[in-house]
C-alpha cells in the first residue's frame, strides 16, 4: 500500500493518469465532461497516490450536503419482488426527513461500478454519509472506507465481519435458534435450508448460526445455496425432495423463494404441512396472504431503516456510534408449518 | 393571484413574513438554521410575492445539480407491500445512472408537506427536474409547477388531466377494454370493481374508462372505492358477495387488494373461478405465485421508470417533450378467471 504523502496535487494525478489537469478536476469533483473510463482511471490514480482536496476546497466540501448516499446494486428482476429494499428506504427517508436530510440514490450493475460511485462521492464530497449493504466476503467497500475515515459510513452487516466500521444487523444466531428450536419441538429431525448466495456475508453468518443450532440438538441438516431466484429455489426444492431420506422441513432464506416453491412441492404430491413444513427467513405481506400462509421470521425492516438513519446522522454529528446487533426477530406461526405426521 | 413584480427582494419577503433577512436567506436556500414552520412561512410569502433569485444567485443555481427529485408521500404500511414504487425507482435510477444523474429522495406524510419540500427544491435549485406521482384532482403540485416553468417537471398521470405539464401514463381506456372485453367474452354479465381512492386522478381515469366499456357491452357494473388497504378490500368484497344479485367477476385495482380478498371469498363458500372470477389491475410476482394464481393486467413498471428518466433528462437538456400515453398493457391469464359455470 502506498503511503499518502501530504501534498499530492491535481497535476500529480494528471501526470500519473496521463490526462489533462481539467479532466482530473472534473473527475474528482464528480462533474460531467470526462468519460466514465477516464473518471474511473483518475479516481483510481488519486486514490493510489493519496490525493486529498486542498484546504479551500476542503472547507467548501466540509459544508454539509444534507444528503445520505445509497447505491442500489442490483438485478432489477430480483429487486422488484423483494419488499426489503423498499421498506428500508421507507424507514431511511422518514427518519432523515426529520433532520431535513435527503437520500441520494444511484444504481449500479456490478460491485466494481458501485465502488467507482463511492469513490466519486468521497472525492466530490457529494454526501455526508453512506450506507452500504449486501456485504460480501472480502468486500472492496470495507477497504475503501477504512482508507477514508473522514467519510462516515454505516455497514448493514453483522459486527463480526464489519472490520471496525460501525454496523447494524439483526441477530442471526437468535433467529436461527428460534427456527430450529421450533422445528425440533414439533418433531422434525431432518431439516433442509435453501439459502442465498454463499458470497454474501449475511448468508455466511446464517450458515454458521444454523449449523451451530442443529448441531446442538443433533439434527440432520443440509443446505443448498442459490442466487435467490425463483428458478434456483424450485430446482433446489426438487433436489431435496427427491433424496431417499428427504427432509421434513425446509427453511428458505427469502419469502420469494418460499412462495415460488409451493407449487413445486404440490406437484411432487406432498402436502403442506402434513408431509413438509415450510418456513421463510423473512416475513412479508406475501407470506400472510399465501395459500397456505407461510410461517416466517418477522423483522421490522422499516424500523431498521429508521435506526440506520439515526446512526448515520449521529456519525455526521461526530458522535461515537457503536455497532449494533438487534435481537428483534420473532417467529410468526402460520399454516405452512406443523407437527410431523407419521404415515 | 398576485402578479409577480420583477424586483421583489429578500428584504421584502422578510418584512412581509416578519422575520430577519438571514432567516429568509436560509429558508430560500434550503439551509438549516430556521424552524420548519418559519421555512414554510417564508416560502409561502416568497411564492406569494413572486420572489425570484437575483441573477448572480440564478447563475449559480443554473449550475446543474445532476439530481432528479422525487418525494415519496406515503403511508409506510401500504408502500412496503406495493412493488410499484420499487420497480419505478429501479427503472429511474438505472436510466439516470447512464448520464451520471442521481435520484434525490425525500419523504413526506402529507400532500402539504410534499408541496413544502417541492417549494424548497425550487427556491434552492436543489434538483434539475422533479417527478410527481399519485396526482389528485385539483392537485396543488400542478399549480405550483405551472407558476415555476423554469423547474422541469414530469407528471406521472394521464395527459387529459396534466393541465399542460409533460406527462407519462399508461392507457387506461385500452386496459379497461382488455379486461371488460375478456370477461364479456367468457360469459360474465355482472361485473364489480374494487377501486383505489376516488380522489386519485388515476382512479378517476379508470372509473371513466371502465364505465365506458361496460356501457358499450350493456353489462351490469358497480364499483366501491377504498383506500387500497387489505381491510377495505375485504370489506368491499364481502359487501358485493352478499348482494342478492352478486357479481360473477370482481376486478381489483391492485394486486394487494386481490390477494387479500382470496380468503374472504373462500370463507363465503365461493370457488374461484367456478363461482367468481378475480382479476387484478396490476400484475406482480404475488399474482404469479398466488394459489390460485391471479389473472392480471401486466405493465412493465421498470420500463416506465426508464422512460420517465429519459423524458426528464430531455427536459433538463431543454428539449421539447411531448406527453405520452403508453398503450403497453397486456392481460396475463391465470387460474383466477374463467367461464361462468351455470349451477
Amino acid at each position: 500500500m502506498v503511503l499518502p504523502k501530504s501534498k499530492v496535487t491535481i497535476s500529480d494525478v494528471a501526470h500519473e493518469a496521463g490526462v489533462s489537469n481539467s479532466a482530473v478536476s472534473y473527475a474528482l469533483n464528480g462533474k460531467p465532461g470526462v468519460s466514465s473510463k477516464t473518471r474511473r482511471k483518475v479516481l483510481d490514480v488519486a486514490e493510489h497516490l493519496g490525493w486529498r482536496p486542498n484546504s479551500a476546497a476542503k472547507a467548501l466540501s466540509d459544508a454539509k450536503t444534507h444528503n445520505v448516499g445509497l447505491v442500489l446494486t442490483y438485478d432489477t428482476g430480483i429487486l422488484s419482488v423483494e419488499s426489503y429494499t423498499m421498506e428500508l428506504i421507507a424507514g431511511l427517508t422518514t427518519e432523515l426527513e426529520k433532520k431535513g436530510y435527503s437520500l441520494l440514490l444511484r444504481s449500479s450493475q456490478s460491485r466494481q461500478q458501485e465502488v467507482a460511485i463511492l469513490k466519486e462521492w468521497i472525492s466530490a464530497g457529494a454526501v455526508d454519509a453512506t450506507l452500504i449493504m449486501n456485504l460480501e466476503l472480502g468486500d472492496p467497500r470495507m477497504a475503501l472506507f477504512k482508507r477514508h475515515p473522514d467519510m462516515p459510513v454505516l455497514a448493514l452487516c453483522d459486527v463480526s465481519i464489519a472490520d471496525g466500521l460501525p454496523s447494524l444487523s439483526d441477530d442471526a444466531q437468535s433467529a436461527a435458534h428460534l427456527i430450529v428450536d421450533y422445528l425440533h419441538e414439533i418433531g422434525h429431525r431432518k431439516i433442509a435450508r435453501i439459502a442465498g448466495p454463499e458470497t454474501l456475508e449475511h448468508t455466511f453468518i446464517r450458515d454458521n448460526a444454523f449449523v451451530e443450532e442443529v448441531a446442538e440438538l443433533g439434527l440432520q441438516y443440509s443446505c443448498f445455496h442459490t442466487d435467490y431466484s425463483p428458478d434456483e429455489a424450485r430446482a433446489s426444492t426438487k433436489r431435496f425432495l427427491q433424496l431417499p431420506e428427504r427432509p421434513t422441513a425446509i427453511v428458505y432464506d427469502s419469502d420469494v423463494m418460499a412462495l415460488s416453491s409451493l407449487k413445486t412441492i404440490a406437484d411432487m404430491g406432498l402436502r403442506i404441512p402434513d408431509d413438509l413444513s415450510v418456513i421463510s427467513w423473512n416475513n412479508s405481506f406475501m407470506c400472510e396472504v399465501g395459500l397456505p400462509s407461510i410461517t416466517a421470521l418477522d423483522r421490522d425492516v422499516v424500523a431498521r431503516g429508521r435506526k440506520a438513519a439515526q446512526m448515520m446522522l449521529a456519525l455526521i454529528a461526530g458522535d461515537t456510534v457503536r455497532s449494533q446487533r438487534e435481537d428483534d426477530s420473532s417467529l410468526i406461526f402460520r399454516q405452512s408449518s406443523g407437527p410431523l405426521r407419521i404415515h
